[in-house]
């Protein structure tokens, strides 16, 4: 790093409430973070969207030009559009002007510009998008990748994805040994599809990878795992899965509480409480998802992605930064990529 | 069907609470359902279970010799013990002296027994294991199959399982055009892996699905679905996280609810709801899982299945017995089957 506070670039055009609630958490994240952020954007739209707020901070603006839509094909629309807001971030991290990218725009096209602009780190035959889940145990969140970058993998390519995991578990969560799982349908090491028993094999073998066997379902919030490896079409639809029933478990709670005098009363009685019950379960806590893998710091943020979401997820590139993810991940996977040349 | 009630035998010897909890679960039944249940299992044994209730039913007990352990391989197991309770609950029905086999045991076990002794329906290559995941919509279903028969899948299979699951859906729940739903990670046709891909252009042009695209992870539990097609791969995990996310959830309310004083008078004010809540988000409501295209209606309880669970199991086969659902999906995937034959 240039400077001692991590420089963050974050595409203010992309997403459902850009850029004025990208702002709003660029805002917040550099007065509390201890991190600059640079906005890169329509200089005129970003600009009055920094003039709504009454904030000391000054953030520089890095300008840019249009945006890849949701409905735009990734690739062709990043080759089409080299000054979009995503192409000019990655720019920055490339030219090492800034130590990270976050983006809520379109996440395809930001692992387009991440494998593009950045590249991949050697050793790494495709990046992942890793999650954070809560568990059960308050103190503890599970690592699950890939959420979505490759949807058809190969046994190689998950074992990948758990040694770039355990180096994030490892030095961001500052968990010593991380346990890792493979997703899995059943306990034994003969379980599961292809993919799941020629993976299991590998993991086993792996001197880099604390591997404690097949992780099903119902052990990925258990706590019992500090990593969780599985394909991206898996990984994307258990994601969303996990933010559609948190949602709707809300919203039962909603519809039932209330309910009656006494339920009235009581509900009034918990609202602090389950606002607690609300941060343990809700997404926007978490911030976005990494892109481990290429050769810089990348967050993806969700598309609904309103300030909350925006400063968690600069606070997630901070800390990949300051633990320097990338060049840990580096050194370790040019040995494991050396070990397995034999075979896929 | 031999007589007006629909008769169900039960594996009386399968499950973590076989045979105290099974017995209870049938005498509740046989009371409530309008229904006869077969009690398959070892005589002395089940005949014990029996005597402590006060109950007036008399249940039928039909002997049997061992069962499939959880440890054992399920095929060989079946082939190894033919006396074994699922085996001799599966020939009652192949002998129409029963109606429906429901099994709290192994699940494997039972998949392998109801293939071997009931045989596959005509034009279905796999049978499927479909299971009810409550929606928000409190009056509303959406049945996901596979959830754990099949885990390396063709397109043609889960063609074949939306159809099945249509008929269900049509039959069972009465749902007039029930709306499936292929799960993938994008809306777009072209979105997914191989498999969904290729899935996606079948499912568009059978006259028989009334498809209506690609369903997210999110979309799960949103009630816009009443069928969702996948591979059992991501199916189980689907199915197992859910329990284990309802789980995790209704834990966090425990921790975080009765905290404080108000958290413990509020609490005890919201008794009656939360117990709503719990009903509508519990797996023990709804019962098993079906096990659809064999030539006999399976209903594959969960393994830790307590009175209640079996209870739930028996209504549920016996709707499907009720409905006809063998012979409706009989007569239709007779059609499909050879309108597919070119291709797979």
């Amino acid at each position: 790093m240039g400077s001692t506070r991590a420089r963050i670039a974050i595409d203010a055009m992309g997403g459902d409430y850009a850029p004025a609630e990208i702002v709003a958490g660029a805002i917040r994240a550099q007065a509390e973070l201890d991190v600059e952020v640079i906005l890169v954007g329509d200089e005129e739209q970003v600009a009055t969207a920094l003039k709504q707020h009454s904030s000391q901070e000054k953030l520089r603006i890095v300008p840019s030009e249009g945006t890849i839509e949701m409905h735009e094909e990734p690739l062709s629309g990043i080759r089409r559009k080299p000054k979009a807001s995503i192409n000019v971030a990655m720019d920055l991290v490339k030219q090492k002007q800034a130590d990270a990218v976050v983006s809520a725009g379109h996440s395809g096209a930001a692992m387009a510009a991440a494998l593009l602009r950045l590249g991949r780190l050697p050793g790494i035959d495709r990046p992942a998008i890793g999650a954070l889940f809560p568990t059960m145990d308050a103190s503890k969140s599970v690592l699950i990748l890939d959420v979505g970058a490759n949807v058809d993998c190969r046994p190689k390519f998950l074992e990948q994805f758990a040694v770039m995991g355990s180096i994030y578990s490892q030095y961001v969560l500052e968990v010593e040994k991380p346990k890792v799982g493979l997703l899995n349908i059943g306990e034994e090491p003969c379980k599961g599809n292809e993919l799941a028993i020629r993976t299991h094999e590998r993991l086993e073998k792996n001197p880099l990878v604390n591997f404690k066997g097949n992780a099903e379902g119902r052990d990925v919030l258990s706590g019992d795992f500090d990593v969780i490896v599985c394909d991206g079409f898996v990984g994307n639809i258990l994601l969303k899965f996990a933010e559609g029933i948190g949602e709707a478990i809300l919203q039962i709670f909603k519809e039932e509480l209330p309910q009656g005098l006494n339920g009235l009363v009581g509900t009034a009685l918990l609202k602090p409480n389950l606002k607690r019950v609300k941060q343990r379960v809700d997404h926007a806590e978490h911030g976005g998802c990494l892109l481990l893998g290429v050769d810089g710091v990348c967050v993806i943020g969700h598309g609904s992605s309103q300030a909350p979401s925006v400063y968690s997820a600069i606070r997630l590139a901070k800390e990949a930064v300051e633990h320097q993810v990338i060049d840990r991940i580096q050194s370790r996977t040019t040995i494991a990529a050396s070990s397995s040349q034999e075979s896929e």
